[in-house]
């Protein structure tokens, strides 16, 4: 074990758990007494719950009622119907109003509204995505894209349920490529109408929620072709059933029936032959047609209008990363819950040894506890900026610009994160994770379609990337030689410049930082944050040096150039999103006023700070900015100082989630596995105290021998 | 890009994708006509199915019927129906008693009766899992366990499913450690019978497929007690139903429920009040006990005795093992043809990129193709070593232990990477792998629970971890200093003797190996061998030196000391077991006659190696065994080198896997998006050429800015 200094002064000693007595012996030796570490459980949930606590409250307070919650033995037809009613009871329980304008009596609270909409997840993840669907795709497209006439107009019947609605805006031919979509909406200027058109199958409209049974009218994405020209997408609203649930004439569809999860939601396909609409239908805030069929909008650049657009359903992945921290914390309270109580194998004195107990449990559940943290934190700091630009506060082009970049990256890293710390949940309560009734396995499979719904991830992170690059090569413009060559010229300048090889950084391996230092070093707080800029910062002038000819290439080598470096780009932007994470975070701690969770807090950071940090630690050696020394004193802190440490804590950190046991609903999280054990132990000692129990074979044979 | 000299001589041209034509650009320009490659799909498909082809292809043609296939529709109660019925159907077809004794009619041929078994996957996992437990637990625990006599009376109508078994192992309180069971079964001399009884809750028999309906009778393992004495855990032939199917007098149980996955198996509990059954009924291969209660066993260690009685068994995890590697290949099969189809997002010339053309896709996926690759020949050797001590021919206990280990490594990398292979798969059909007419989600749920049933992967490698320190510590007793000197003593000597702190190899970087060879010396396959058993040689003696003291410390100390090191067990067992997979790759290269074929093979190998040592890039930099610039060149060359050249050939080294239609069932994998595409292709030419195609906005724009 690596020796290191703490700088903390307060050392980890058993909180809750008995079980984790033996944690004290960690501490190091510093002569101070071992005073019992706590963390104030309500205060840290109640910064947890963050600036719209008041929404998350009242969602969770609903989520607590019975008709809310899944029930897992509804097949799909029934589920869907339950989900169904699930919508009509949050519009009376007054849960979806909140975003919208309060000419049609909504509240104008978009922080609020996204908040209370992630809470729903603890329900039931198919009615959160199927009141997605219905107000934060539907009705919100009519709200962002349509004009005061059409809020009027739709809005009401769409919030209230009348009207349910789809959003009709990926075909089976385009996904993650929009602009690329078949349908068309062609002007006929002679009935001043819109001609809504599927001209081939790779043009229906799929995987829309809604569309397979309940959708009565749809927002539908289409070409939008007048006079000859075509101005790009645009949405229009069209009516597709009638009062009875049949299709309009022209309209028809499919059922994409069972999926891997969201089984409550009826997703289906749509088609439309030489469908008519009245020209007023299009939602157009950005793009109008008069009756002669003349074409304007506010926004010059078709591009730049195309993705204003967009831009407005950035909501969207915003409540996806909050939902995804919300499951994560459900899931880690389940296996923390189950961890500190079930035991397996007996341990160094003969009693079995509770699960959390082990090192690698700890490795296991820790470090995606850090990482639920920062997630939740970064949720926080994204959510106040989306509030700031949709509110109107912060609403400049730059301002929403930052914001879908921030969606890009978080989105990606707390979708996976969530199915990745579902599955480790569910492993780690065994045979039990297996089972519906501790609804691990049914939440994943829910959760697994969001990392490639509203915007594939993998794309998303392009997105980014490239987003980081264009901020590089401004601030390469801009700024002098000396300010960058501190740390850009080294990779830009031996590497991609002249292609002339590699560098040799490994002959020259120093630490990054002040040399001075101990082992310790990246400990502290600007340590980590240097370690791990430095990364996002150097991938990033690195890729750009090695696309730097792109612009002068012609398209095909361009695109050949971009392609063979895909993956680093989507390296550089993950790297930039943990960044983003860590730092929220940190800065959470900042706002920690009880000196018991600031210390464990800030373990708790120092461990996702150090996880991060250990699983790029090749790139920090080759890189030269750790030392193979230091590096392995990393994983060494993980493992012989923060995993000890959090250890005692970790129940704490889950009840700071202040889930309440009608959001749990898990068998194994209600204390029933303790009581099992209970029993088991007042039974062998009741054999015991009436001299019954049988002598083990092995016994009695080392008893044999030792008698020869 | 770094330089690599090639020593391969035929450099990679597209074979049957037009889309991959560019591949032939990144061809080192070595002056040779670039022919065209490609792989003898027949032939390699052959050496796949491996020794019992005969049997896997038996197996698969009965799969290609719709009456063994999984209808994805049926809810929990009609699916488990269904796989009653199919288990039938596998009696009739004569699919069940290939691994039995011909004393009752079958071919006592063991390894074909496991390649047999794990094609079932391809019909319906619960169909495969059921059949596991009614041949592969309940009847194999008959024949294993018990004697001629047993085999006389139980397994013809275990075999012929007159009546369905239970394999009652597992409890609600211990799974992993079934030695800590809490059922009794106590001997009354009185009556010449067994008492079985259940003396709590944790200990009611838990997860048993078969149990909450179908089974007639079950293998029950309790704690043996005789005259006082407890001999252990010891397997009992109960009748638990009637046959009107209601539980016999002193039995109980309950319905585990709605699960993850395989949720055509009816999974329950069991527990027991006093039941009797007369004392034949004990399974007595390995211990009985005659009328008088006086035990006797042919193994005189209580301890041996359990883990061999436990070894028996060894063919759950092996088949497991076989058909994650069938499952991984159908997965594949469905995401590389569509992702070989559909096309997303305009590349340099304006056509749309097909998805297995971007970097980003083939890393995805390319890497995962390899890995099952080595997944099937390790898991070919695999079964070759079960076959030959199942059969007798090389049945020691070494060589049994020997299989126990390899089931033990083996089983857990198969089986999280059919989980992590099935999802990366799904992912990359985007919504489409959603749909459960595409297989992926079920597949992976169904296939989840094989990461912690038949052995927790975490217990597994821990076993094996053991082993490896074991064989470590007796190689050490044996050698002299000088043979030990070269690969342990740097690690043992700095770090585990004296503690004294960190080794400090980076100040002495040096390549591992030949240092005189260039920076493509890990290209060939000694390097990689090198490096890879390296890393698991220095790995253990690193260990062997850290846990060097427990021998004489107190049973807690000792372990608290291994408990500080559980995570570097795990990794340990896992790096020995890739190995294992990475050699057996390699051996079966050797088999390979088509020179296309071995090319491309010997690509795929590389990418398998070079994927490894890549995941543990900071391992070999910290070790001194990679310098910064050849570890560098590991990752280029991946990107550079090995995925385009192995692009073109994805679809083959699906093909190879000989999976027909009628096993694929993948409405994505139909050809379905091709035919999708060439209709809006034709759409658009037809608009074309009829003039009728309106001008894009932009265009306009452009036109009018240069007419300015």
């Amino acid at each position: 074990m690596t020796q290191l200094t703490d700088s903390t002064t307060r050392p980890a000693t058993p909180a809750d758990d008995a079980a984790a007595a033996s944690a004290a012996d960690i501490a190091p030796a510093t002569g101070e007494v071992n005073l019992p570490l706590a963390i104030d459980v309500a205060a840290l949930g109640e910064q947890l719950l963050g600036q719209w606590a008041y929404a998350r409250k009242h969602a969770r307070e609903l989520m607590t009622r019975p008709e809310f919650q899944r029930d897992p033995d509804l097949g799909k037809d029934a589920h869907r119907e339950r989900v169904l009613g699930q919508l009509h009871k949050l519009v009376e329980a007054g849960s979806v109003h909140r975003a919208f304008p309060k000419s049609v009596g909504g509240d104008e609270d978009n922080g609020g509204n996204i908040a209370s909409f992630e809470e729903l997840v603890l329900g039931d993840p198919s009615m959160q995505i199927k009141a997605g669907v219905q107000w934060g795709l539907f009705a919100a497209a009519i709200q962002h894209l349509g004009t005061d006439e059409h809020h009027a107009k739709w809005l009401p019947d769409a919030l209230d349920m009348t009207t349910p609605g789809a959003f009709a805006m990926t075909e089976t031919g385009h996904g993650s490529d929009v602009a690329a979509a078949g349908t068309t909406a062609t002007y006929d200027e002679a009935t001043d109408e819109w001609v809504i058109h599927t001209p081939f199958r790779a043009a229906w409209k799929d995987y829309l929620g809604n569309a397979a049974l309940h959708a009565k009218a749809a927002v539908v994405f289409a070409q939008l072709i007048t006079r000859g020209v075509n101005h790009g997408v645009h949405a229009i609203y069209v009516p597709i059933r009638d009062e009875n649930g049949d299709f309009l004439p022209g309209i028809g569809g499919e059922d994409d029936g069972l999926k891997g999860g969201l089984n409550g939601i009826d997703n289906g396909r749509l088609h439309f032959t030489n469908v008519r609409v009245p020209r007023t239908n299009l939602l157009n805030r950005y793009g109008s047609v008069d009756e002669n069929g003349v074409y304007s909008s506010p926004i010059e650049s078709p591009g730049r209008r195309f993705f204003t657009m967009l831009g407005t359903l950035v909501q969207g992945r915003i409540s996806l990363d909050g939902a995804c921290t919300v499951a994560s914390k459900l899931a880690l309270t389940i296996a923390i819950r189950y961890g500190t109580e079930r035991r397996q194998f007996a341990g160094g004195e003969g009693e079995e040894v509770v699960l959390m107990d082990y090192q690698r449990h700890q490795r296991r559940l820790l470090p995606r506890l850090a990482q639920t943290y920062a997630m939740s934190f970064a949720h926080e700091v994204f959510l106040e900026k989306f509030d700031a630009v949709f509110s109107g506060r912060d609403d400049t082009d730059e301002s929403r610009q930052d914001l879908e970049t921030l969606a890009a990256a978080l989105k990606p890293l707390s979708t996976w994160a969530a199915l990745d710390i579902i599955q480790e949940a569910r492993e780690a309560c065994g045979g039990q994770g297996f089972l519906a009734e501790n609804r691990l396995v049914q939440m994943r499979a829910d959760l697994d379609v969001y990392a490639t719904f509203e915007g594939d991830n993998n794309v998303l992170l392009q997105l980014v990337a490239k987003r980081l690059l264009t901020d590089y090569s401004k601030k390469f413009a801009k700024a002098d030689a000396g300010a960058l060559a501190g740390y850009v010229a080294d990779q830009v300048g031996d590497r991609a410049f002249n292609k002339s090889g590699l560098r040799r950084l490994a002959q020259n391996v120093a630490d990054f930082g002040s040399t001075a230092r101990s082992v310790g070093y990246v400990r502290d707080t600007e340590s980590q944050r240097q370690l791990l800029t430095d990364r996002v910062e150097t991938m990033v002038a690195e890729l750009a040096g090695r696309l730097r000819g792109a612009s002068k290439m012609g398209k095909r080598e361009a695109a050949e150039l971009f392609n063979r470096h895909q993956n680093e780009l989507i390296e550089a932007a993950r790297a930039h999103g943990e960044l983003l994470q860590w730092e929220a975070f940190t800065e959470a701690l900042d706002h920690v006023e009880h000196a018991g969770t600031k210390t464990v807090l800030t373990w708790l950071r120092d461990l996702f700070g150090f996880t991060l940090i250990e699983k790029n630690l090749a790139w920090y050696l080759m890189h030269g900015r750790l030392s193979a020394h230091r590096a392995q004193a990393i994983t060494d802190y993980i493992d012989g100082r923060l995993l000890p440490r959090l250890r005692p804590h970790a129940r704490s950190l889950t009840d700071a989630f202040l889930l309440e046991d009608a959001h749990i609903r898990a068998e194994i999280a209600t204390g029933v596995e303790a009581q099992r054990q209970e029993e088991a132990a007042a039974h062998y000692a009741e054999l015991r105290s009436r001299g019954l129990t049988p002598i083990d074979e092995k016994d009695l044979l080392a008893g044999k021998k030792s008698r020869r």
